[in-house]
């Protein structure tokens, strides 16, 4: 949606419409009760829903939600979910311990120790990617970022698999939130995240470190910087974190043996 | 503190320290009982504390707060705060309305009315700012940011009063944070919000411009692009959005009363 202003620049004023990008209420509803709501850009909200799902330990497999319906309100959008009876119990469990996470991974924690738990090691260490796969990464991500072309202001998170450069990538003004809408999407497409790496145009902080934990991702590459916490749970989790990646480089933080410096030939 | 790591550029591969932001677990607590948990820059944890229980309406004056007291744990920082006995009433009440509300400001909200609710409309406008203050507030701010230059990767926001420029700066990993950093250092240091502009490097999402609503801010200048929705909800509260704050020019596209081409001769 194009929208007017008046843009005051040093060569004069001028009547401008700017594409802003949408954002959103989003309702995570489980069995008709709201677990949570985010503002979202309001595309790909089955994805949102999976991945919100599968992150927040809800379900642990696409399988055990039985049906989703994206139902549109006046004031946002209610994603509602019908869950296995044995994940019904699961959730009401949780329900007792933590009240209202949402996107960012850490709302409803009630405790510093909650925040800082320890994250699941990365299993299996098959991954390699190229020095110059991970050095093109971003620039391969821009292909696949309509939104932003248009508005300038959203973030993206991409999916890289050794060999076939950037095959899937959703669009989110949340950086949390285009991570689970990817995980979501993957899980639907059957892909596993311990195939290939994740790639964002963010800065990584901790929640998303802990979002690719959980998911089993075994690689990280950002544009920009990771923080140092969520630099010191990449090395404990066993992930390889690239950070400023842009202009054809990047840095490597941890675990770096899974970029090696050749194409590896995998029998 | 310094990370060592692997930088690959085009150019060739060096080893490389470089200095990347702390992000630490902040727990608010209430007369004994933790309220929300962030992920945050471990800095200005007072001023953090007080704009975080205004911003939320815990308290609505600095003096409701008795006692802040800051106490490092292992695993994270606990914001200690002791209420007036009257405020204690209010957030007991408020617990048992949104448990887990954090730094977004979406957190624990349990509907898309609650997510979605009007904000207050700023009251009175007096608040006049020359073309000229907003067009240098971004590169003004940057004076401020001592963190940003050591990591490349911090939010700041800043306070711009007219004809005294930016009078004071909070820096945080988190957007949110830095913005309710800067309402309670405003709040300790007796400044009305309404006396001035918050100028922010980030995007204006929705969260943001409810924070500036609830703190009485008449005007935000942001770097980068609001999303749609944070322009209606802005245009609603009558607050002045600029956006695209850069390279000495600016997008205005609400409210632009309050933004004069020459300086305004105050009485």
């Amino acid at each position: 949606m194009s929208h007017p202003g008046l843009s005051l620049r040093p060569d004069g004023a001028v009547r401008v419409h700017r594409t802003l990008p949408e954002e959103t209420a989003v309702a995570m509803v489980y069995d008709g009760t709201t677990q949570a709501v985010m503002m979202a850009t309001p595309a790909n909200i089955g994805d949102f829903a999976l991945g919100f799902s599968l992150g927040e330990g809800i379900v642990t497999d696409p399988a055990q939600i039985e049906e989703i319906e994206i139902a549109p309100q006046e004031n946002g959008i209610e994603a509602r979910m019908w869950l296995h009876a044995d994940r019904r119990a699961a959730l009401d469990a949780r329900r007792r311990f933590m009240a209202g996470p949402v996107g960012c991974g850490l709302c409803g924690i009630d405790s510093l120790a909650e925040a800082t738990r320890p994250l699941p090691a990365v299993s299996g260490d098959t991954l390699r990617l190229t020095r110059a796969e991970v050095a093109a990464a971003s620039d391969a991500l821009r292909a696949h970022q309509p939104l932003h072309d248009q508005t300038h202001a959203s973030h993206a998170a991409g999916f890289l698999i050794p060999g076939q450069g950037i095959v899937m990538a959703r669009e989110d003004v949340g950086r949390h939130n285009a991570l689970d809408k990817l995980i979501g999407a993957l899980a639907r497409a059957g892909i596993a995240p311990s195939t290939g790496a994740f790639v964002l145009t963010s800065r990584l902080s901790v929640e998303l470190v802990q979002k690719c934990a959980i998911a089993g991702g075994p690689a990280l590459i950002a544009v920009s910087a990771p923080t140092a916490h969520a630099l010191r749970l990449a090395e404990g989790a066993g992930i390889t974190l690239a950070a400023f990646a842009r202009g054809g480089g990047f840095d490597v933080y941890s675990h770096p043996h899974r970029i090696t410096s050749e194409v590896t030939d995998v029998a």
